[in-house]
């Protein structure tokens, strides 16, 4: 790459693209740690997009229509926050680079959402940005049909490297986006040709070109360090109808020694070889220094967008009061006022109908309540729509001519629709919700985690939650999801055993700003247990006493879901026998934990046997069957330790020993 | 769809067909569950496959030169049991399939690998299959370069639905067989325009012809009811030096009411259209009833390739003795004679040297005297081989033109990876294992659950296992991946704290031919805790007395990894207060519950405070805290209970507070 020649071409060009490229060297050299070569490579196209495209302004980073900047490559954190100090973001500072990946500094080795303004989602387990985005695209576009472009008119541009394009959750974004005619999507390809093993031949001779076009993208090619050819590109891709993939050809660690080959790709640190490469770019500055006429250009460019969201903040200042009441309230992610009244309306009225039905249908009940009065919501299901009970009767379907369809036909996708209700939750003014069976978390998980890592609410509807899903098979039934799900971090799990729990289960998921939700239920029909209504949402404290022991208490039995009524059974047959039983139901764990020590020694004293009955694996069942410091009651489980088996529901449930029988039996081994 | 018009044209081929057509509405209806529209789509192109050119002998179905004939959309497991009943499977009886999905049949829901003969891969979880297949073609091609076509010349065949294709792990596999001219893998899609929720434009516009020809994939479009051009198109298939994908126009649920809808998908349960279809297929038989001409034509089939097993095994016999037992070892999952004794010698050289290495470097080191000797492991790595360690000085590389490569560049694409791996185990001959990060267990979990479910050995090498990964923050950082690992039924996670254990861990991986191992190592060093040499494996009995207590025993500390350290200095400080401190190494928790009682209770007797140290979240813990039926100690856990942060390791451990000193203060709060 002839370094003089791109200098001398486009010299105000090359200084700031340059300031991203030193800031780079010097924070990667300083943390001895990080990948320089992704930022080196991709600074001109980042320069031109933030200088010449990109709707921001620096002193307002959460101006809601702004567009969307996604860096999905997110080892190339040092990218974005170059970016974000030249432009002038405040919180930003030279001091924060400098403290690059180092203990409480906001600059960390991956872009993490929260920690500063203008990182518009966590990147770095790779392919996640990229499929963020198309939830993010989704949302412009039924955000803009709902309120109108004066409100809502805004891109999501992403730059995604070969491992984004390899992660195969890009192909499920990449269909999404083309379905859906995605056209205010952009994604920059930093196509360098090296991975951290080598070349991306080592492992990889797609045409991404074709790839993209066969799924329905506007494909340009472009030099990925000429200025103009990144400018019409953008240029071109703001027109178009279809998404537009701008394939760059790149240099990784453009001018450094490592240029072109893996080596580029991580920590460059080595003192002379970072002066060399200073040396070819005409940059005599000292480390962490850009000069004052090159930082004040970028603050223009910062500074740029203030007419607009000025002009933005006048448009919402003249609609109507209702308007903006609504506008504000979604993207502060409030609920309705009247939610709480409809909730408990619905319980109520279930207390004195009691239904035997399947969560999964509960589910339905609740959201045909919560919908109407919530129009954030955006349901969905990874085709299984008639089985995950997602669909409400006044969501119509998100299409290239219904944006405002608010139910999204996700596909055989389950990560990438975890990934974009992800996108969705970030963008703001939605709501995401959406459905797969239970067993499949798995397909979901890298995202799943991300929406907790984040502290994002979106809601995960997994039905089809035990052996209780019968016939399919082990495949298809969950025994470690609950525990692969209550492990992970800010992540609520609930699991509700009737209906009235499940509408306590679904308005804690709505209130909540800052933790996912994962919301297990049966394909099966169960009891309403919760027959006695009460305004009070119980589920709120995690576990509760369902039904206390008469007589002397000698046993306490804990369940979820649809082992609650086996629970109940099972104290029937010991209360028959006077051994005084106590059930707790304990929809989610987490909540529970968060209580104080009197509430949960209340719930479960010291003493009595216990006894926990879930179809799942015994993992994280120990914390409550022995108490959080031991020592504090016999105890068993009724549950699975193995996988499970393809036959009816009833028939598994017997011949895996999950009955009331088996449960007192257990208690009275133990008595 | 003009029924007659097929029954006339080929009606020989029409009633081997519409066999399988009738048994699955029958096996459907009896269990009123099931998919019945899948294989009465591709009845037609099944059963040319079967007719014309699948490699197989019924009666010795485990002949391992035997084609491959992989169903990836598992749905459709009625396609596959008929094939094999009708074939002459001696497993799978009418018994069988009148018991479809029901408790104790082998004929469960989705097909499951062990449950008969002829059943390659546990498929249902869509996108599984198509990815394992990449994996049987490359132990082929692998196994071909060793031992010549004379012992190894097979194809692989893969029927795939819509489903299949949309889920992101299909462009994994897509990409790896393109990149490898895997020219012996040949591809069915089942295009018939239907999912669950509807018409697959409902979720999808992707041309998949062109998305297979962007990975190097040869093509063809045929109607996948016409005999002829099925035929056609395998036998150029079989010709291709690339992969090959063939899109078969089926109707999904042919010649019944439910054709070409989603309703076709499903159960189609109805008597009186049952009766219709049958009628217009011309099948005046009753339930489950397959005329005697029909039934032997099929059985003659299933003969078809007696020659050419027993030719094969006349081949084999001619090839050297030492080769006979080579092949005979490696397909039975033996390990070489020698192995242990190595192992041994490992561990003693280590014991002398005390290295202080990370444990992914240990693994190396294991690595390089175990794969001289056993030349049926493939190594590989998701693009992190210089951060995993996982290829030798003795590997080659994989590659079109070097089919004796046995270190695979699998890409970014953790998933695929964990699929192929499968594949490779499954077809036999081949021990694989491969590397990712130990926080991208997300990724795989899909294709790691199926290797618990399947039981098949394949190794996982999950490395940067803790917040010891340091500056690349908490989206690399795992905290509930043990915990996730350890929930899951048959598997084994080995967590060892030093290279002995390590060394001891890989031996019983390597054993196993039954149970997947997650070896979970670390990025930063560790120092050798194992310095007195015991030829005894410590790590097959999960936990053991690493150093006991000095004077009375007040406490057991427990840890696994690279906390073992930490509780060895904790010990250092309690002894030093005169607290009489055990440490109990806990590589493998699986095998420690395996043991009995009596040993257990040895390791961990009642009576003192219990610690337990692992930088990791407290999910799985509680049971060896509190003990199994509770009240045995006073408890408790130093490790994580949030996600990690971006920062030098030694940082995090101080600021998470997971420290010698930590667990010491702990031990004396508990005291």
């Amino acid at each position: 790459m002839d370094i003089a020649a791109l200098r001398s071409a486009n010299p105000d060009h090359w200084n700031k693209a340059t300031a991203i490229r030193a800031l780079t060297l010097d924070a990667v050299a300083a943390a001895n740690s990080g990948h320089s070569g992704m930022p080196m490579g991709m600074a001109d196209v980042a320069t031109v997009l933030f200088e010449k495209h990109l709707k921001f302004d620096a002193a307002n980073p959460d101006w809601p229509d702004r567009d969307r900047f996604i860096l999905s490559a997110g080892h190339g954190s040092m990218l974005l926050y170059s970016l974000l100090h030249l432009t002038g973001y405040q919180d930003m500072t030279l001091e924060q680079i400098r403290n690059f990946r180092q203990w409480g500094a906001i600059t960390a080795g991956h872009p993490e959402y929260g920690h500063a303004k203008g990182i518009e989602t966590t990147t770095g387990p790779l392919g996640q940005g990229i499929s963020n985005s198309v939830g993010f695209a989704m949302a412009e576009e039924m955000l803009r049909a709902r309120f109108g472009r004066k409100l809502v008119d805004h891109y999501t541009y992403v730059i995604a490297g070969d491992g984004c394009l390899m992660e195969g959750v890009s192909q499920e974004a990449i269909g999404l986006a083309g379905r859906h005619s995605l056209g205010k999507l952009i994604v920059f390809w930093d196509n360098n040709n090296i991975t951290i093993d080598g070349k991306v031949d080592l492992a990889d001779r797609t045409d991404q070109v074709k790839r993209f076009r066969a799924s329905g993208w506007q494909v340009l090619e472009i030099d990925g360090h000429d200025p103009a050819a990144i400018d019409e590109a953008i240029t071109a891709a703001k027109k178009s109808r279809k998404p537009t993939m701008i394939a760059c050809a790149t240099h990784i660690a453009l001018g450094h020694a490592a240029q072109d080959t893996s080596k580029g790709h991580g920590a460059l640190t080595d003192a002379g070889q970072l002066a060399a490469a200073k040396e070819a770019y005409g940059w005599p500055y000292g480390p962490f220094e850009v000069p004052a006429e090159v930082k004040s250009a970028w603050e223009a460019i910062g500074s740029r967008g203030a007419e607009d969201r000025k002009a933005w903040e006048t448009r919402l200042s003249e609609a109507s009061e209702r308007r903006q009441k609504d506008f504000a309230r979604i993207f502060a992610r409030d609920v309705p006022k009247n939610l709480s009244a409809r909730i408990k309306a619905l319980k109520k009225q279930i207390a004195e109908e009691q239904p035997k039905v399947a969560t999964r249908k509960s589910s339905e009940m609740v959201l045909e309540v919560v919908n109407p009065i919530m129009p954030e919501t955006v349901g969905g299901s990874a085709d299984l729509s008639g089985s995950n009970n997602t669909q409400t009767g006044d969501m119509t379907v998100f299409d290239v001519d219904n944006r405002k369809g608010r139910y999204v036909h996700w596909g055989i996708r389950e990560h990438g629709m975890a990934a974009a209700m992800n996108g969705m939750a970030l963008h703001g003014g939605i709501r995401p919700y959406g459905g797969t069976f239970m067993c499949f978390t798995d397909y979901a998980r890298p995202s799943m985690r991300l929406a907790a890592l984040m502290r994002i609410p979106t809601v995960f509807v997994m039905t089809h939650d035990s052996i209780g899903l019968g016939e399919d098979g082990p495949t298809h039934q969950p025994v470690e999801h609950l525990a692969i799900s209550r492990a992970t971090p800010n992540t609520c799990v609930f699991r509700p055993c009737d209906t009235v729990e499940t509408a306590e289960a679904w308005e804690i998921a709505l209130r909540s700003t800052e933790t996912p939700s994962v919301l297990s239920l049966t394909r099966q029909g169960v009891a309403t247990l919760r027959t006695e209504h009460r305004n009070k949402n119980l589920t709120e404290q995690g576990a509760y006493v369902l039904a206390d022991a008469e007589g002397k208490r000698q046993a306490i039995l804990m369940a979820t879901g649809s082992e609650v009524e086996i629970a109940m059974k099972a104290r029937d047959l010991l209360q028959a026998e006077g051994i005084g039983t106590r059930v707790v139901s304990m929809p989610c764990m987490e909540l529970f934990a968060d209580q104080d020590e009197a509430y949960r020694k209340r719930i479960l004293p010291a003493g009595p046997v216990r006894v926990a009955v879930e179809a799942a694996v015994r993992q994280g069942w120990d914390r409550w069957l022995c108490g959080e410091r031991g020592r504090e009651a016999k105890a068993g489980f009724v549950g699975m330790d193995s996988f499970g088996a393809s036959a009816p529901a009833g028939t598994l449930y017997e011949k895996f020993g999950i009955t009331a029988e088996a449960v007192a039996d257990k208690v009275k081994s133990l008595l």
